[in-house]
């Protein structure tokens, strides 16, 4: 905690000499050595060179290419991006034309000497080492694959950080067995990237598995927000296996056909699998600076501060290989993203050349991502409810389910959003949406207030761009403050899903408000309907202890909420409605390994109510 | 201006007694009135039974609806809102039943007796007048269409502001003459309502003609952004007249083949006219206000504070009636927007009602606005650059042609942005795009920085959700921040498009640093092309004096000027490239009325030039 404690306070120190990194020499060069040619590193290396031209800038890859697109790696696997040359961006001639850049790839540097300010890199080719000065150092190494112990060593396993691994996996890809091609993949890790693999190998005709130890899909998201995006996953074709692990393999090798290898799985079931893809995660590519004795942060990677200056002042460390503060807690944190990596490499180069106005503190990382899946996206940013809960956070819980854009005009589809709050200052501490449309658009919006430090309640008075193919008069972020003011005002006193069976164990009556037409879509055991417009006339029906009302998605119930209320009943909001509690039971059941999960679920819930 | 700065100031007191509006009598029920049953009328009738459900609350309605989709309306022309009952989003027995509203609807309010705290309405059935006391009266009665004086009293003319324009309308297209639906449609006005017609009577198969009477599309934008979308209207088969007004017509109504009749143009052509369709502006129905005495704003709408609070406390306006303040200039202003009405409709109840911790202000108006036709969109939000120059203001102009999303993912589409900034304070003034995705997203974005006080340069920072499908690592928001930290830093010295003929004319030289593949798509007359790879060695070709360098959008001039600048050449880079020079042209050759515009344009930017 000390340690950290440290990183956050330094980190608010402005460097105030910006040249102090290099102990220039007026008869020689200044040198920046760069090591990793990608995002954060190629950044680094081109704002470099457009801020100073005489600079000497070597750029060292272990790799065979530099600033490829990493995020576009999986669509090339089914042919959604059809070209392999479409994902090469740069190529080090282009770069020495273009940038007067001296990039050497398949370069691996193996140490760095801080006292005679120099690194040691090995040609992977020949195998010879040499040894290159610097003034300033900018470490951008990324991240290597976690594997999984159970299959070290597995021939089959893929790992996708880099095009020499995707070629690896066409060329697996295009083996045939008996005329045909291998037909089984198993993806390992329901993070982004296993379901951006998974996506593409369905696409490309192969049965996929998709293998997720935790209980959830997307654990970026809360279980009820991931639910309906693992549904569709599962309705499109791939199978789903939450809360398993491998924990062995069979046969691996053993048989001429490898189409009888299968995986063991730690609920004692096991899978048929030709290919193996592995996406649990990846770990800081740190192991050379915390050699060289820089300072390490909590998680293994490269501790900097916001100018992302390591602990030696002259070498700096950017992307995934460096922990960043992060925007919730300040605490440090891995943020292995493509964005931040690009601003964070431009900005070292900003500082390293001494740039006058620029050079300034990075902001603390938010974490905001997205995926998609056939059509539907899911993203977040900063914190999700799990993790706020497991700290002993504070939180105030909101969801919905707007129309992306007004619902009279064709092609509206539903969002499911989610937004945490902190209940005393009401800034917002993060938010996941799921949605076939504007899923980015509300996500990125949310992102930009948070970075600003709008409350959430401000989000009812942003003026966003409405017609009504784009949006609503009262755009779901509107929206989203409205609830939240409802909220911090006491209008709107809610009941998390979570929080039902108990309430109804304790004696809550459950109303639902729905407009008839809407109860074809399910029900809450146990719930009682009055339709919200017939309250006025029929509440006396209702008895004197807590109600817990709900309609489809928590507008009409904060309606009939109001409306009980000032008529005197004791009465609190099923946050989300019928919708967000439907979610919840469908996390519960893909977590469950019942063949028939509906029927579990409805049983399980019935016998808490009863 | 005293009156605009004692509204200003009125507007920054808060209201310290939110019952001060109303002389309540423990013995009755407060009543409050609310002129308009629309967007800004109705979101505070319906807020506000939910904060009182004692309360008796009025609605008058002059039309015969309330609650309809006013944006919605020129999308049933087309048929592309299919279902006209689509639009009638709630009915006055609706709201009785859900929200015990006494809604009124065909009863226009015509006067205000402000001692007496009473309305006189005028049932526009039966003429009978009646007289409403209240505690509070809300006044949203919205605006009227400004008319051609040229075609006063012609039957052809139509306005859309409700369903019975919209019902008038429908009617009119069901007309046929020999057995033929009527042809020849004319809209005057090119603004977002003139434009969206346009486009749906295009759909339903009209011959349609468009008449500006300004120089270019589409005011809210400047001219250079708007001519893509003009172009793109053309392209669709809309003939445009910009620079051109209605001054009369001939043979109205005198022959019995009403194709025969013909609208006079000031530049003294004629358009066959069967149908025509006015969207020349609205006026704030302030009229029984300003009888009332209350105080009205400079633009001829109530002047309010910013709890929408008129010269008389016990009175509110919102809406299109009501003057808001300025985001920019914090001058009164119209805004005839749907989404702030509703919002500030729902303040006013928070405010009428009470409630703690509500009735905060509103803030002021950024005007953020969208429009679509046939898949391209144009949006803006805050002021632009005209009107920022014609009040004398300083202002840092960006323009960018990123893409929608990673180039190398199917389906990316270029953007065109804009970016205006306050280079004393780096705070965004405004900004405007283009494209056709993800448009919205980006002036959202910006609109949300704006409303948060982001200076221009923290959009580099931004995180925005990142897939290769929905953005770039980079994403189009982050790389307007580059380019303005680097004009802020003094790394990008620029010229604008305005400003090539002059420079170029003092003797500066021209510099195409395009890609040689690139030139195909035209050329700035008097360039000499060297490309950027080449410029390290060939610059030495260049002249002592100064150089304006292009490429096509601006970035790869950018890495020539910042290497030509370190070589110690005077270069300044041409904002936007070729490709907003281009759009410049095009602007010009749609304001000109030259049958071949593009030659035009050529002559007279090469004459510039020699």
């Amino acid at each position: 905690m000390g340690e950290q404690q440290d990183n956050r306070s330094r980190s608010e120190q402005p460097v105030s000499d910006q040249q102090g990194s290099e102990q220039q020499d007026s008869q020689k060069r200044a040198v920046t050595v760069i090591v990793g040619g990608v995002a954060g590193g190629m950044s680094a290396a081109t704002r470099l060179r457009r801020l100073d031209e005489q600079r000497e800038i070597v750029v060292f890859e272990r790799g065979e290419h530099v600033s490829f697109a990493n995020c576009g790696l999986p669509y090339h696997v089914s042919g959604t991006i059809a070209s392999r040359d479409a994902l090469l961006l740069q190529s080090p001639e282009g770069l020495a034309k273009r940038f007067r850049l001296d990039v050497r790839v398949r370069t691996e540097v193996v140490a760095i000497d801080r006292a005679a300010r120099t690194v040691t890199a090995r040609d992977l080719v020949t195998g010879e080492l040499s040894s290159q000065p610097y003034d300033t150092l900018v470490l951008s190494p990324g991240a290597s694959p976690r594997g999984s112990a159970a299959l070290a060593g597995d021939f089959r396993v893929h790992t996708l950080r880099d095009v020499s691994d995707l070629d690896r996996i066409m060329a697996s890809l295009a083996i045939t067995v008996d005329d045909a091609p291998l037909r089984e993949a198993v993806v390992l890790g329901g993070g982004y990237i296993g379901v951006e693999l998974a996506e593409n190998l369905l696409a490309r005709g192969l049965s996929v598995t998709l293998v997720q130890r935790g209980a959830q899909l997307l654990p970026a998201l809360d279980a009820e927000m991931a639910a309906p995006f693992a549904e569709h996953m599962v309705d499109a074709g791939i199978r789903l296996r939450l809360g398993a692990e491998v924990v062995g393999t069979t046969a691996v090798g053993a048989s001429a056909d490898p189409t009888d290898d299968v995986l063991l799985l730690s609920d004692g079931s096991t899978l048929p699998a030709d290919l193996i893809f592995s996406a649990i995660g990846v770990q800081p590519s740190s192991a050379i600076a915390a050699e060289a004795g820089l300072a390490i942060g909590p998680n293994g990677g490269i501790l900097v501060d916001a100018m992302h200056r390591s602990s030696d002042p002259a070498i700096f460390a950017v992307g995934d290989a460096a922990e960043k503060a992060d925007a919730v807690s300040g605490e440090p944190r891995l943020l292995p993203l493509a964005g931040p990596a690009n601003r964070h490499g431009r900005a070292v180069a900003d500082t390293i050349a001494g740039a006058p106005d620029s050079g300034s503190p990075s902001p603390r990382a938010l974490g905001t991502a997205i995926v998609g899946f056939r059509g539907l996206a899911a993203a977040s940013v900063g914190w999700n409810e799990r993790a706020l809960r497991s700290r002993g956070r504070a939180v105030r819980v909101l969801h919905s389910h707007p129309l992306s854009h007004a619902g009279y005009y064709p092609g509206a589809e539903m969002l499911s959003l989610k937004l945490l709050v902190d209940p005393e200052t009401d800034l917002i501490l993060g938010a996941q949406a799921v949605g076939r449309d504007g899923v980015d658009k509300r996500i990125d919006v949310i992102a930009t207030a948070m970075s600003a430090g709008l409350t959430a309640s401000a989000l009812a008075d942003l003026e966003l761009a409405y017609a009504p193919q784009f949006g609503s008069a009262k755009d779901p972020i509107n929206l989203l403050g409205y609830l939240n003011s409802n909220r911090a005002a006491g209008h709107d006193r809610t009941l998390q899903w979570h929080e039902l069976d108990e309430a109804v164990a304790a004696g809550a009556f459950l109303l639902d408000v729905r407009a008839p037409g809407q109860l074809a879509e399910g029900l809450i055991p146990g719930a009682t309907h009055i339709p919200v417009e017939q309250l006025r006339d029929r509440h006396h029906e209702l008895p004197n202890g807590p109600i817990v009302v709900h309609c489809r998605v928590g507008q009409g119930a904060h309606t009939a909420a109001r409306l009980l209320g000032n008529l005197g009943h004791d009465v609190v909001n099923l946050d989300g409605g019928y919708l967000t509690w439907r979610d919840a039971q469908r996390a519960a059941a893909l977590a469950s390994p019942s063949p028939t999960p509906d029927a579990a679920v409805l049983t399980e819930t019935e016998g808490a109510i009863r």
